[in-house]
């Protein structure tokens, strides 16, 4: 049983070509449509640092979709974990969320950075990131994430 | 242009009807469908203390959706703010992510805390908390978002 969802907007700018690292540099403009939203749906964002941005990882072939288990970004020195425990763009549904910094918002657009994402990227939502939902609770994580995010910001 | 998605589990217990608050006393698990994920791919998810799962609000009836701007909770003390500023369910496509904790990770099942989500609310995507994501640098949100969240968790 499928669920059709549509685009509300699109990212504009930004990286051209899938890479894996480095996305903290990069600013890209996300269009919203203007015949799903009004353009009061942006309003009072700029009240908030940070959005979380749901998007579509567009150029990721279907068929290519990773639906067990494997080693993260082919490290087999990391162990081979399934892909609901990694963050692998190449995943069912091949949605993606990013935490971005809100560098600019008006009506019909925001500029944010960090997002993981190529110009042209569809995006299904954004929300207003609140620090009441971040997790509670001791928060624990293995070592290979650990390893893998040390070299993502570089 | 239409996206499709199909929902690869659903939440089974927790609460039957919904509610605003409180979402975090509630412990519901998700089955994954076997037809398309392998049993291995929750395989290394109890590593992780916490997960972010994506899911559709699928008990809103998609003609109620706000596709502008409106009070938060309809509280008129609040600002009027858009549908993109705040996190309310009954948004363009209607998709939800939440920050919750692994209580238990098994082939084909996981078990969360402070899902919010009913039974029976399809899952698209569930991805491991990763501290390297966090927000850098300042975060600031407004003040209704603070008072909001200050009820959330009683």
């Amino acid at each position: 049983m499928g669920i059709e969802v549509a685009p509300i907007g699109h990212v504009r700018g930004g990286r051209a070509a899938v890479e894996d690292d480095g996305w903290d540099a990069e600013t890209c403009r996300i269009e919203f449509d203007g015949g799903l939203l009004e353009p009061e749906a942006t309003l009072g964002l700029d009240g908030f640092s940070h959005v979380e941005v749901v998007f579509v990882f567009d150029r990721v072939d279907p068929t290519s979709v990773c639906t067990g288990a494997r080693h993260p970004r082919g490290r087999r020195d990391w162990p081979r974990v399934g892909i609901l425990a990694q963050r692998a763009k190449d995943r069912p549904n091949r949605i993606g969320v990013t935490i971005c910094r809100l560098v600019g918002a008006g009506p019909g657009w925001i500029d944010v950075r960090g997002l993981d994402a190529v110009d042209g990227t569809p995006v299904l939502d954004v929300k207003p990131h609140l620090t009441g939902f971040a997790p509670r609770g001791e928060v624990r994580e293995p070592g290979w994430a650990v390893e893998l995010m040390a070299g993502y910001w570089d």
